[in-house]
């Protein structure tokens, strides 16, 4: 059985068990407390050098980091991933512009609220952020306007992805009333069929 | 013919027309000034929304942002993209890595210093990027020791995504001497067929 390593909060950790559920795939969970730096111990930088989880353990020898990168592995071959090679691209183009221009921004001041570390000398970060945020919510808001989904027209790992940050911005302060596109595609995501909440475990 | 929306000093860029030249693909480049807001203008925000180059232009109808996202597009099919699904996915693996734990830490400070934004009070975060940084390249170090390539011992784009931010590095004031396999593996890279240096263009 894969072994997935994870952390409830975590909306990378998130991605990959949404996709699992919907998959209808078993797993084992392994909770790795970040607070208590059990992502940075020996023992897990074994597992990911790079000491983040998720990390998809599909055997012993065979491991995978990056929620993104799992969530292709796991939906090549399914309808949560497009045949088309251009589909592909876009899916993948969604699913960068989430790790570069959305999750440093909308994700990170969420971490640090939660997890007590929104100390006053992050101000002037905290408001660089806010400003980034908002323009990746913009492009989001942009591209969703009168369509159901972000690629293909149909539900994919980019939906996935960028669903994870975004229904919990407003835990991070942001503010999602001006953003009609979106609020429409959060529901519409959350009424797929096999759709968990974030802290959802097998 | 493809037309692709860049800029000389870009490392996202040059992967991109690295793996064109590579792959021997004839394509017209188009130049943006982004020092001067060329990618911030409403002409090119009808483009990408997201006010970013490189852009892939396949047909006026069928545009590609995100510079790993488009290096994928034109690498499936061929030898810079390996085909099982475990080594496609890892290839994905270190190009999530570069967007989120390498680029925004090793590729930043070059930018500022190249173009005028090293401030005083980026002095902090400065500080943070070069730890986080080189945490990264730590990363990259401890992979490559006793391996030719990132991944599945065959050159890929997961090289060519990581090579162009690392290969400049020291511009950024990294020191690169205590990294002894990542400069063998840079200097295998430039020495791979079909090399061109960042700022090459058709």
């Amino acid at each position: 059985m894969m072994r997935l390593y994870d952390f409830l909060d975590s909306g990378n950790g998130y991605k990959v068990r949404l996709l699992l559920n919907q998959l209808g795939r078993t797993f084992e969970l392994v909770l790795m407390d970040i607070d208590r730096g059990e992502t940075r111990t020996e023992a897990f930088l074994r597992i990911n050098p790079n000491g983040r989880i998720p990390v998809l353990e599909i055997s012993p020898e065979r491991r995978l980091s990056e929620s993104n990168a799992i969530l292709f592995y796991l939906a090549e071959g399914t309808p949560f991933l497009p045949e088309g090679a251009f589909e592909r691209a876009q899916v993948l183009q969604w699913m960068n512009f989430e790790q570069y221009s959305h999750e440093p921004n909308v994700a990170t001041p969420r971490y640090w609220i939660r997890h007590g570390l929104m100390k006053e000398d992050k101000a002037p970060l905290l408001e660089q952020k806010r400003k980034q945020g908002y323009a990746a919510l913009d492009v989001m808001e942009g591209h969703l306007s009168g369509k159901n989904f972000l690629v293909a027209g149909q539900y994919t790992i980019a939906d996935i992805c960028l669903y994870a940050y975004t229904h919990v911005a407003e835990e991070g302060g942001f503010d999602l009333s001006a953003y009609p596109a979106l609020e429409i595609w959060l529901e519409r995501i959350r009424n797929h069929p096999g759709h968990v909440p974030i802290t959802w475990q097998p």
